[in-house]
């Protein structure tokens, strides 16, 4: 039934050799890459208003320039990733740049953050999309946390079915976010244009009189980068690229750039010209779609793309995570379960894990995870700046003919990203220190994963010239619970094994012991019998000290074998009609002694 | 760490020559039997008033024949059971009584309904004790399920430590409370005689013009019934008792039946005199308290003690539920499991079964179970009837001396109950329709398990004079994942069963494929390498398909033996980083294919 429950959420299991099909062409790439960086859209320049908020109505006249600000940067990272992406046509993401590059440390280091990332990705696009729907809905507020774990459960379920199938659901909401956002933009425009704002907005002549600090345009900035977040995806997912994957990755990721710096500074321009000011109980872009058609059908269709390209940038984790944690798996840094591809050809342990761990999240922040939106800016800009620096070493190293000019573009992708960490740190140290808990702890991890799988190999290692099989005595042990058919079987079996064999029962009291040694001298099977007494109605434990015993007296060249009779009943529910004994021995002496245990089934017939 | 915790709860074990010491002696006895019975104090009284209520306030006079008459009933019950106990010294349940006399069947139907009943014992009067809580404490009214819970998760622990051990705990507050209810009795009484009531009561004068009807009397009176419930929990503990055991349980019953009908007399009376109506939010136990008291500290100490033998009352069913199921269980109507004595003494199994239902029950019905004591009730009184009836049969079949007046005294029980039983039906058939339903299932299980014992105990018999064991030859199957440690220990072992052995490779593409060969012959460890290929990246399919060619091919007189190797790792986490492959592959042979499993441990050193 489970199986049958598998089959119809997942698909029938396809081929290895279909793993060439799954590839990405440019269009759809942009759809399955790409709406992390353009769900940022949505909440970008609102992180930008509401810093300047906090100093008055004025100020939130420099969202204009720090807007600006943000497009420049987005230029810069898209100009040094679009280097990486041909310097790494196999997969270029920070952890494997930084980590050829600058070393293991340094790779883990970006890596460890990468992964905790993608989690907050997942939560935190989530939780907006969760947002904008209850802006849409706000009779359904109190039931935010459901609507979120739904999806998430949707987009894994979307994710274990496979990469391409995926993408062809998931592409048309992200043309349609473009569309309704290029719509929003140009009749917002076309509005202001012809009819004026209805508010008149600060100009930068008001603003001189209420005292901006530079602290507080730094922050506004640092909180304006979170709409750059999800710009690395192409770089790290070059392996699912149709040939040639390096030039069509390049492409997708300069569309990107500019499809998503065109809708961010439209965005901003009207929430300046429109007057907007942040609200908790309603999002900015929401806002601004109100003030543009009304809230009639244009409305809630920008809401619904809204809502639907937030669920989709956390599938831009989906197809991140599992990825870089299969690559990480494979240099033995992570569980060797993330590299074994499913049913479906996904890296289905990495799909499910980061399920459950951005949903943990969302259950735990209760739908409110807005206060995550640092951690998670950060958590991309300290990947960002590693890689930028591993490229300038890369460049330096290498010296490729004309590498001066990509080495002044890595350089100053490296410090303007590292300027932005620094700015983080100092601006909402509050939001992000965590960091400083969690990465520790994730490369510890790695470090002692890593150590364990070489511990293994060296241990399990042979020389094939010398270490060659042997062979030693073999003395079985069987548990009896009385003279019937299955010890009859077993009996059998374990003679064509060894001449050694010792019969054990396990008795409660005297009369048991005697009985059962009459009618085992009345049988004769031609096994011997040992009876032992039990107090404590544990056939475990005295079973122990015999093994205990026999291991002490056996020659070392004696194996030891337990042999358990085990009931398969014809019926599930018959498995509760008899105590499962056999299991828990087997359990119990596995873990415990250096002993082999063999299952020997009796099927009944009813 | 279980296995810490389990001690810390339940105590070390104990050995089964301590079960004799297990007894009871007659006053712990009326403690740990009586609760049920005395506990419907706390409930009975209000059960009459109610019915009464919906005719109106004028109505209620007639409590006091209504609660004459149920005395008079407990009378006949108490007289009935005493000559049940010297007939049946090893224990008279209403389910051995009745398969003895009346035959299987009519047996399973007692002990079916019975079961069913301990359960709703357990979930009632938990219930019931949670309303006399927040009756004085109402800010509690919220967690009441909360409540109910933990103290059925405290009483299956109590029991698990062993009968004597709680007995001695729980005895207290059982003559706690009969000690408080005879003060409250003595001191209302007391009251009424020297200041008169505070409302004066109706007589039955003003009730002639209220036009009350024999449908609404007998509603009444068969509501009044539910405080007889747990009078036959002597009878059925009979093997619990200190030697000379039934007289001993005898004279237990004769006090219980004493101190019982004092109770409930005196409640009604006060009940009565008091003009006491009932209400939904306070129990009429909780309204004489506070008329006679005031809400001051003997009030509180009559709501505790109330509560805390509603919570014993529950206790009962903890001593009687189990040994029905295990004797059930002896005759193989239930499965085996409920025989088992476990570290304590106690049938554990069927104390946690109980536990569990019941909670189920508390969790369902969301604490209020009042709506379960007409089944609950009803559930008594059919037992009760056939007991009678079983009795009657045995009078007449044995014929001893003097037999008249038992037979009489029987007959006039059964006649009684059984009349108790048609009032139920008849008065309240809409909240006891489901014993229809619920009693066939049950006793449709008892017979199906029974069929199932039979069936095994058929196809396992053995002639110990023609079946002896033989002997067959033994062909390997050993599936390996490279060549290291673990293979050349593996291969070592099956050399010592078998000379016929077969290693199998599993590869995902034909590189792997080609690879493992040339490594297996470059080694060359005397055994033969059959490699597969898997497209769907599963190991489990080809290899089932390779023994369904061997058992095709295989002669008769060969088993077949999957050996494979396991990890044990140093440490739990470990597990963690190997894919527990084997385990899965294990588990699906076992239950697909008739061939023995043999695990050989490989312990991983660190």
């Amino acid at each position: 039934m489970m199986a049958a429950l598998k089959r119809l959420l997942i698909g029938r299991p396809l081929k290895s050799e279909g793993l060439a099909e799954e590839k990405l062409g440019k269009f759809k790439a942009l759809a399955i890459l790409s709406s992390d960086a353009l769900s940022s859209v949505a909440y970008g320049t609102e992180q930008i208003l509401l810093v300047l908020m906090t100093v008055g109505f004025t100020a939130l006249w420099y969202s204009i320039p720090i807007s600006i600000a943000v497009l420049g940067l987005l230029t810069i990272l898209i100009l040094s990733y679009r280097q990486t992406i041909f310097a790494y046509p196999t997969g270029g993401g920070a952890y494997i740049v930084s980590k050829e590059n600058l070393g293991v440390p340094v790779g883990l280091l970006a890596g460890g953050s990468l992964l905790v990332d993608y989690i907050l990705t997942v939560a935190v696009s989530i939780s907006a999309g969760t947002d904008a729907i209850t802006s849409a809905f706000p009779q359904l507020h109190d039931h935010r946390v459901i609507i979120a774990i739904v999806m998430i459960a949707f987009l894994t379920i979307m994710n274990l079915r496979g990469l391409t199938e995926s993408a062809s659901i998931l592409a048309y909401p992200v043309y349609l976010f473009v569309f309704f956002m290029i719509a929003l933009i140009l009749s917002g425009i076309f509005k202001f244009v012809t009819t004026g704002a209805p508010v008149t907005p600060p100009t930068s002549h008001d603003v001189a009189i209420s005292g901006i600090s530079l602290y507080i345009l730094l922050r506004a900035f640092s909180s304006g980068c979170s709409a750059l977040t999800g710009v690395e995806a192409v770089s790290n997912a070059i392996p699912n690229f149709k040939a040639p994957a390096a030039k069509n990755a390049a492409m997708t990721l300069v569309m990107m750039g500019l499809v998503l710096g065109s809708l961010f500074m439209g965005i901003s321009f009207l929430a300046y010209v429109y007057g907007i000011a942040p609200r908790t109980e309603e999002t900015v872009v929401s806002q601004i779609a109100a003030s543009t058609f009304g809230r009639g059908l244009m409305y809630y269709a920008i809401q619904a793309s809204t809502a639907l390209i937030l669920f989709l940038a956390a599938n831009t984790a989906y197809a991140a995570f599992p990825l870089l944690a299969s690559m990480m798996a494979n240099d033995k840094f992570m569980p060797r379960m993330f590299t074994v591809r499913g049913d479906r050809l996904g890296f289905s342990n990495g799909i499910i894990v980061l399920g459950v761990l951005s949903a943990l999240l969302v259950v735990i922040f209760k739908g409110d995870t807005e206060g995550l939106i640092p951690l998670y800016a950060l958590g991309v800009f300290i990947p960002f700046t590693l890689s930028q620096t591993g490229m300038m070493r890369r460049w330096f190293k290498i010296k490729p003919k004309g590498w001066g000019i990509s080495f002044l573009i890595n350089t100053i992708g490296m410090i303007t990203t590292l300027v932005i960490c620094l700015i983080f740190l100092i601006t909402k140290f509050s939001q992000v220190w965590m960091i400083f808990l969690f990465l520790p702890i994730v490369i510890y991890c790695f470090i002692r994963i890593h150590r364990h799988y070489q511990d293994v190999a060296a241990e399990l290692r042979i020389d094939t010239k010398l270490d060659l099989p042997g062979t030693k005595g073999n003395l079985i042990v069987l548990p009896v619970a009385g003279v019937n058919r299955v010890v009859l079987n077993t009996i059998s079996y374990a003679k064509s094994i060894s001449e050694n064999i010792v019969a054990v029962y396990v008795a409660f009291d005297d009369d048991a012991a005697q009985k059962m040694e009459e009618k085992w001298d009345e049988w004769n099977p031609g096994v011997r019998l040992v009876t032992l007494k039990s107090s404590y109605r544990s056939i475990i434990k005295p079973l122990i000290k015999f093994i205990d015993t026999i291991e002490w007296k056996k020659s070392e060249t004696d194996y030891i074998t337990i042999m358990i009779p085990q009931f398969i009943t014809s019926k599930w529910w018959h498995n509760l009609l008899h105590n499962q004994t056999s299991l828990f021995i087997r359990a119990y002496l596995f873990n415990h002694k250096n002993v082999t245990i063999s299952t020997f089934p009796y099927h009944l017939k009813r």
